[in-house]
């Protein structure tokens, strides 16, 4: 990558890390203008945390059980992303819902993706309820984080079809070949000021990016 | 069309009708295998019956205002199509919310198309709906009807890009191309017995079609 702009953020996780090792990958090759200076689990065996470290990324655990409250946790949380340097915020596969403790301390800078076309199947297990509705097309979600679940300005949206013979597996591999490829993307249109929020909407700026 | 199967249908209107339209020029094309024995509104003044009689279709008005009791309107609605024979109901931008009292004369028999990837959006103006909540992708439904409002089996759907410059008015224009091609093909699948219903899944059936 040429010397432009790389803006230092951090990968939250709490599982196997698919897409932190896209964001990583992205990053390393030029696609995605982030200095990924930490991933952090609050889960000390989560799988992403190993491969990180294979990518030569920086990692930290940080156990949600360690704090009394949630507002605690988040506290620290914040704190520990501040000590390198962070300024947005990537959740991939975070499984705990953050406080305005944390958001607050990166106002609109917080993103995630989910496995569906939101609003349609929030929350867990996305592409099992997208088969239980008989949906025929459902996809994945890069959006900010908000106090809700899942409840953030639309960033960038892919659709996937459904197949007959889908199960919940066949199903969720499929959106994540495209969650893989959509979150550097969507992520580098938020990194790069390429984006303006209007209410919920969010549209491409007209002016000149930032990277 | 050569002479295979035609199943008689009516289709259910309040409006403009377009939908109708495409679905009686499919029939009269040869792409549906349906003979559209009559469209029913149920607003005297609705432009679908004009279009209807220049297509050729009979056309009648049953004015819910008419009538005491959903019940009392569902059940003259249901003798009025049984005396035409029909076999199958396709709704058309009826803006009428079918009680038990007709769905259980037509059990699996009545279809509508309703423009935004369901479970999002439901109920009226979603094409609003999906730019208010800043959604980049919609599309359409075509669904079987139950008692709720937009609930039933979902039979086929198609996705449309939200794009950044998008009013309800350009992007209902370009739902309504998508459904005007989507309604015909997958009415086309139930009147042929293409389709089996697991559960809430309507899958591709494997043995042979009925048309």
């Amino acid at each position: 990558m040429t010397e432009s702009r790389r803006v230092p953020i951090a990968i939250l996780l709490s599982g196997r890390g698919t897409n932190m090792v896209s964001l990583v990958r992205a990053a390393q090759e030029g696609g995605l203008h982030a200095d990924v200076r930490v991933v952090v689990s609050n889960k000390a065996d989560a799988g992403g945390l190993l491969l990180a470290a294979g990518l030569g990324v920086p990692t930290a655990v940080l156990s949600h059980k360690d704090f009394q409250t949630r507002e605690a946790f988040d506290s620290a949380l914040a704190d520990l992303l501040a000590r390198h340097g962070v300024e947005y915020v990537a959740l991939a596969g975070f499984m705990r819902v953050l406080t305005p403790t944390f958001l607050n301390r990166f106002p609109r800078r917080v993103i995630n993706i989910h496995p569906a076309l939101l609003p349609s199947f929030p929350g867990v297990h996305s592409q099992q309820q997208a088969l239980d509705y008989g949906a025929r097309i459902t996809g994945c979600t890069v959006h900010f984080v908000d106090e809700g679940t899942d409840t953030g300005p639309v960033i960038a949206q892919v659709a996937v079809d459904v197949r007959d013979e889908d199960d919940e597996d066949a199903l969720s591999a499929r959106i994540l070949q495209q969650e893989n490829a959509l979150y550097p993307r969507a992520l580098d249109d938020v990194l790069c000021g390429r984006l303006i929020i209007e209410g919920r909407r969010v549209l491409r700026a007209r002016e000149a990016a930032g990277c």
